[in-house]
């Protein structure tokens, strides 16, 4: 088996998520690579010792750019705010590290086209964090969906609602509050959760000609948590948009995450909070008998299922990210690169790009295509 | 239409039922027969007026055998609490009228012996309101059953609880309370609720060989609402018993209704909370996409639906009544007598006459059969 | 009891809907007024008989403008297509007449107006049949918003579904399928199931400012059922909208009806598939046992179902026109007109008139406001 | 942070189940031991080794006995046959060693009971793997009960139901089909599924006093997957049973894992299938928007809760291992030992033993009472 050393740069939630997914990911599926956790990055020395004592990484580092210099890092995993995405990229690119950068890919379209130009031009396998591909409900429905079992195509309606920024006495500012800083963050939820419902809708759907959006900022000022004082909100607490899809269908987004599509044939719909089971409705099933199945998404002939427990034993959130290392590595193996890659990242990122623009001109404006 | 007049005792909340389904069910089902309201019999005379007032009734009595003995009445109706049934069907199937019973038959299955020995010597139509076998839902899974959906059956499981009886403070006694008066009643949940899920249970899954039971009372004394002396309670609060069904299926019941039967093939699931759903799993589904299908019982191909709304459109807890009424006319056009009559109520009564020995010994109890 | 006469106008499922009403109404709920069915109004006399026949009306005619000339007759319902309702409302609403006017009110909101001001002019009573609106479960939803439990709005969504014109063999035209005939019609799933959405979300979460929508129509030419002719398709199959309301909050319309509400302190869901139930989250619950309540609208504390059965006993579709009729005759008992009248019924179609001239032009569009 | 070294016995399902939990307990709770992967056993060296190299055993072995003599070990953990249970737990508290060991705890009580004399003489801390204590919904469902939020128990109702032996083409044998071979596993559903329905409810509801039951094998004759002989099976496929608590409540049993518990002010239920979720009912709402809640157990205020991720990202089946290994840890450090013990372990038997005995008697039979 190969050693895959892995540096990874950031040490909050994702960090906890992607290490948790390096760690499990060989006693699960048979694969070629073996990830090692080499070095943890963090601009605290001792934050850093922390996280790597825990989760097991080898040494530490304080500088990205150090991290990014070593020879014994084959990877780099991006876990740090949207804004700093790009830089460590495009250095990870340059000197031939593979990149594994936490979602959305950046700050904005144009910050990501140079993120995909630097891994195309450094031939580096990449791949953006979107783990809810990897929920193997998500994925039958993605089997679903290739195999025609839905017909043509009429409605997709997703939602991601959270309501963890609906007290208007949390704070802006640094440290762990950096989502409510739209320097650091780019946007609010549009960036944030809705990008995980874009990816996942052309992931399943197809790219997305046009939108039209409505952004909104229930709280309008909060105080910095750093400097204390009252400023204005930056982000979006709220977005919603309509959409044509390439394929004709309508979709009308909602930043809980959930998503229905409805068919010619049969409609599905699924829903994180439970995230182990997919919806599915099959007008063809016999008239008396048709109904909403909820499918419990644990038997070994569903997506990546074979290799937990027994049927009936469901997985939980963390799964994707384990699911997501595995695609990874197997992908090296095969050389057949995982998706999403960067560039998928970007595709995400004209969406957002465009929904921000036409929240502002209440214009339907085009997305842009990837080439 | 031939016009069959009916003539109701007792106006309570099963009098309002039984009237309604009479009223409407000319509207929605083409028949033979139209009930005419011709008679409302209570004890007092201002009940019996202000009962006929509202519901179109054409004449009061107060007397019950007055009643039967009226030329103008065809169909005897009883709504009265349960140890006043046989006593008024027996007179009424020797005047030769066709009677409708409210369940149980009886306070005990010997009394309700003697009602089968009476209508069958008069021949006269008979029939007992186990109106939950009237539910589309109930019948689809009757269906499902007999065409064989859902193989050999394995498990049988029903519960019906209800909790207004939980209250220490509810007094016992007569008027709109006899149901906790064991001598007006004849048990509690037993004969009350339970009558239901045994009936359902036969009609779904054959006759019961063996029982095995445990009754509690919760509340053990209780206020009387006339006499105002606190008496023991005579009823029982809970009854759960195991069953082995002819068809060697397992029951285990419980007095929420609701019942559940596993079959090698398929499992259906129904509650009364939403009755116009059934849950159906069918293993021989797709494995993939397999799940519990949660049936909305509204189409005009599933049971008695094309006679109401559209698809996507419930009925509710009345339209059992008017469903059982419906049959019974057409029972009579075709003169095929519509089920359950009281043959089939009788055959309840040994259950529970069965379960509460049972109760009381510990040992398993033979259920006796009907001839 | 005073009588209240009654002539219907069509006989279709609205006839039959609306009958059923006026039949029960008086047999659960106490009122002042009985309504009477009096008369029965189809051009075909074959039709109008067999209907008055069914239901019970005392005499048929066969052209509405002698109905409306008719002494004995106190309210005029109109169940015919949206292109015939303005003609019909204004000559009865100049005879003096009342009106129940099945929705939506007008083929557009022009028609609309003018059918205000003609019973304004005539200080007749009148009322659209938004029956939605007497669902016990969404009157409860109402309370709850007009009590303050739910907070600031940040989000209303609704959507509602249907699949019946989803087969393209379907043909558009005449008798039963005027739906699918845009002169008949005026709109497909706008002005007919959107209505309907629109009117429940303005009532619940008051008037919208401005929308931005687009419709599609799937299916593009169907054959007409008269002429047997290919034609094209002028109704819209499916429309999505965003909206303002004048609250603030948000709403991304969907032509299933289910709609969501998200406050500040509690968010509510009601779905018609299970239209007895009431899905409520409050945030004020104690946290560890904070969750989705799915409320059984079924006891006689919640709106209407004191007047029906016991706790745990659902009622169906129907009972909203039920609710519709006592609340109509509740309102001229105590002079105080019950809600949704024509003026209601014209800010609903001022919505939906913006709604397809935005699907039209792709910008925002302004929402008149009804004087 | 002391090391604690693990030696395992076993390496099918729980074996991994349980060495997942052993490599993740550190990385998400913070502990004074830290579990080591000293060395696995298995008769089959190959076996051994795999399993080692897959989840990081530092050596392997080939008999329990050698296992249990390495000065190295600290703690044995049994995840072999049942019927193998006793003689490797007695050996290993006689060599001073703690014990994990699988449920149920023997082949019968009378073994079990000779396990916890050994336990107790060696006075080594002991657990058994009753893992569904351990899922946040669960001991959520232990906090209510026991803060009397409940009030007084009337019902506790589970069902365990798994559909893996309906194919009577299954063998019946070694291997990895021991637990259809009742030498092996000592009886069927009783022992296996049935064994954790009572601990949970012993655990929730108190001690049981009286059980009736009925046990019932549907697929009477097997292949031997050794001998290729057709052979009686000696196992059930079914039991169910009706059983007393010392509390007066009333349970029926069946052997899908879920289970319901109705008191006196509310009432919870728990399905396995959705294990991250705890549906609660609470009398005490607020009448009109009383309902069952559907309670995503994911909060950090609720049990385990705060070491995982945010609220409402679920956890899985295997994070009960998890909490597991971490209250067996806390339990050493604080010197308060966690819970189920082997004592608790015996307990479970008593019950199972008595249902066994009432199936074959008919009668309803007294359950021991551990000392």
């Amino acid at each position: 088996m190969k050693k895959l050393n892995v540096g990874i740069v950031g040490y909050g939630f994702m960090g906890r998520a992607h290490s948790n997914a390096y760690r499990k990911v060989n006693n699960f599926f048979d694969l070629k690579h073996r990830p090692v956790l080499k070095a943890a990055c963090a601009r605290s020395a001792d934050n850093a010792r922390a996280f790597a004592e825990k989760w097991g990484y080898e040494s530490v580092e304080t500088d990205w750019r150090k991290l990014i210099e070593r020879e014994d890092i084959d990877l780099i995993d991006i876990c740090t705010p949207n804004n700093t995405h790009a830089e460590i990229a495009i250095a990870a690119a340059k000197a031939g590290k593979m990149i594994l950068c936490e979602k959305p890919l950046a700050l904005n379209a144009k910050e990501a086209e140079k993120m995909v130009a630097a891994v195309e031009k450094a031939k580096v396998p990449n791949m953006v964090w979107y783990n809810y591909r990897r929920c193997p409900a998500v994925v039958l429905a993605k089997q679903l969906i290739d195999e025609g079992k839905l017909g043509r195509i009429f409605h997709y309606r997703a939602k991601f609602l959270q309501d963890w920024t609906i007290n208007p006495d949390l704070p802006q500012g640094g440290a762990g509050l950096w989502r409510l800083d739209v320097k650091a963050a780019g946007s609010g939820v549009t960036g944030d959760l809705l990008a995980h419902c874009i990816d996942t809708a052309m992931w399943l759907n197809g790219t997305i000609d046009t939108v039209n959006a409505m952004t909104e900022t229930f709280v309008r000022e909060r105080k910095h948590n750093l400097t204390g004082k009252v400023e204005k909100v930056g982000i979006d607490d709220a977005c919603a948009f309509l959409a044509r899809f390439t394929n004709g269908s309508l979709a009308g987004h909602k930043a809980l995450y959930t998503f229905e599509i409805n068919g010619e044939h049969a409609s599905i719909f699924w829903d994180l909070h439970d995230l182990h089971r997919l919806q599915y409705f099959d007008h063809r099933d016999e008239g008396r008998v048709r109904g909403w199945r909820s499918i419990h998404v644990s038997d070994s002939d569903q997506p990546y299922m074979k290799n937990w427990w027994v049927p009936g034993l469901q997985i939980g959130y963390e799964h994707s990210f384990v699911h997501q290392v595995a695609d990874f590595l197997q992908g090296l193996a095969d050389d057949q690169p995982a998706k999403p890659d960067f560039k998928d990242g970007l595709a995400t990122d004209y969406v957002t790009d465009a929904v921000l623009q036409s929240a502002k001109t209440g214009q339907w404006e085009k997305v842009k295509k990837a080439k």
